[in-house]
């Protein structure tokens, strides 16, 4: 098959990579690019196809979309820490261009169109802490909500000219390559601190809880898309447990054996409210997965960032 | 109390002045006035303030925003078959300025903002027929996404700044003012072929249900809005009572002694399945209120067009 990973050089779209069979499929890869070098796929260069390119460019788009079967899109330029102050920038920078991505994608032939949401922003204010796929969203930060209006537009191209879907809506992803220059990813964001010999905030307290996954089991479980071109599908993508800020700063004590400086502060206001995920729906298409324990998974991390950070 | 309404001289906007007290509030009207008089409001020209500009104008909307303590948004520059063809319309003029018009309110000190949503395209795709405020919306037809985002900012802008909203999600309403150049108001677009002696077009079945509200009593129930400046609420606004494509069209064979031509149709790709709203959330607010039945708000309307169509 043909797919095109739009934002295929960041850290969800080159996990998924690792997981494709490339002698198998045809994969693009659509990304900046921005130091004409690629950030995370040096090691399958001569494998897949690298296109350069902004999302928001149309020509350059539709050439990347041309004869593809399947498009995951894993581009946001924002995040909501940036938008909680900035909401416009969501409608500028994400909704229009992903409007015209689904537009050409049902011109040019494309099967199915995967979209990365969120499972935090997406639901929003709930009054229970283990959502499934039906519950209803209530999305208060613009991140959210324009996740979520992405969501309905594919629901509109589906009806109007066919295009499929899979919508996954993923909770807190977490592991190697995650960026560390963003406001956000917890995990990221303290490694990155303590790494530096900075203080690190958290932010909430023992009832700020989180869904943590681990990048590679996401990458794993968003293959499922590969499997079915045909029926449009919203799954959660989360490690069906809940872990508060303050059990994981209790892990980060445990694994990172440097002391390090931490300060407890309130949540901010686009910090979510405790949600965990209801991820029975996409772990029943993996019979055999069972996910990455969270101390796994950061004692892995951690060890990455040491060595990149000692190169 | 000061009540700005934009797009007050429309149809809904007029109706909701004429319920309003104008010797209590003091009523600014911010509208187009395309020909430099009012369309709908002649009638009370002394009695309330006239504005012109365009909803995407920020010095002009800022102006008439100054000193208001509510703001009815009844400005939507679209219709569903319009953005049906060219959903990117529905991001650049409703859904952009509306955000500005949210930001603007806080910053000014606007207490509340009451936004006329839509019942039928927001709920979209539902396996059922009677819709109360807590079903998930299920939207598909670009109008009916972006009146739901606009919802969501909503509650974004008061999580935010404490800005409080009423969001009515309106049935289908008719009555005297609507607009017949327009593809959006079913009876409108009818009397109107009737006049001028042109065919009508009759897009469904009997599987086709509608919840036609009178505008009079669409008025009547958003001047809830006035009662109560603080908590904010999602309502319901129908006549609790769903009727056929086919049923309507045997009361205009009854109301309309005239005859007409008229040719039954596969309804359209934006045309919403059977929905019914459940309006009783609203309905408790006003004990005494008995919704106008159809047959005597057709004939209403009816008169009403006859009257204008002869001057």
């Amino acid at each position: 098959m043909n797919i095109l990973v739009l934002g295929g050089d960041g850290f969800l779209g080159s996990h998924l990579i690792d997981k494709i069979d490339l002698s198998e499929h045809r994969v693009t890869v659509f990304d900046r690019f921005k130091y004409d070098k690629s950030v995370n796929l040096e090691h399958v260069r001569d494998k897949i196809i690298f296109k350069a390119g902004e999302f928001a460019n149309k020509p350059a788009l539709s050439d990347a979309l041309k004869d593809q079967d399947i498009v995951y899109h894993f581009i946001s330029c924002t995040s909501p820490p940036i938008s909680w102050n900035d909401p416009l920038i969501e409608i500028d920078q994400n909704l229009g261009s992903s409007i015209q991505l689904f537009d050409l994608s049902s011109n040019l032939g494309v099967k199915k169109i995967v979209f990365a949401s969120s499972g935090g922003t997406v639901y929003g204010l709930q009054n229970k802490t283990t959502i499934d796929e039906a519950t209803t969203p209530h999305p208060y930060v613009p991140y959210g909500i324009t996740k979520l209006t992405i969501e309905y537009f594919l629901n509109y191209f589906h009806k109007k000219t066919g295009l499929s879907y899979d919508i996954f809506r993923i909770a807190n992803p977490y592991g190697p390559r995650q960026p560390m220059n963003t406001p956000q990813g917890v995990i990221a964001i303290w490694m990155d601190s303590i790494l530096k010999g900075k203080e690190i905030a958290v932010f909430g307290n023992s009832t700020s809880i989180r869904d943590y996954i681990y990048v590679e089991d996401v990458a794993t479980l968003l293959t499922q898309s590969l499997n079915e071109l045909e029926t449009p599908n919203i799954y959660n993508v989360g490690s069906n447990e809940g872990i508060s800020i303050l059990e994981l700063l209790e892990y980060f004590k445990k694994i990172i054996v440097t002391p390090f400086k931490y300060i407890i502060q309130e949540k901010r206001e686009f910090d979510n409210l405790a949600i965990v995920l209801d991820s029975t729906k996409i772990y029943s298409k993996f019979p055999n997965f069972i996910p990455t324990n969270l101390e796994t998974g950061l004692i892995k991390t951690w060890k990455f960032l040491n060595k990149i950070s000692t190169i």
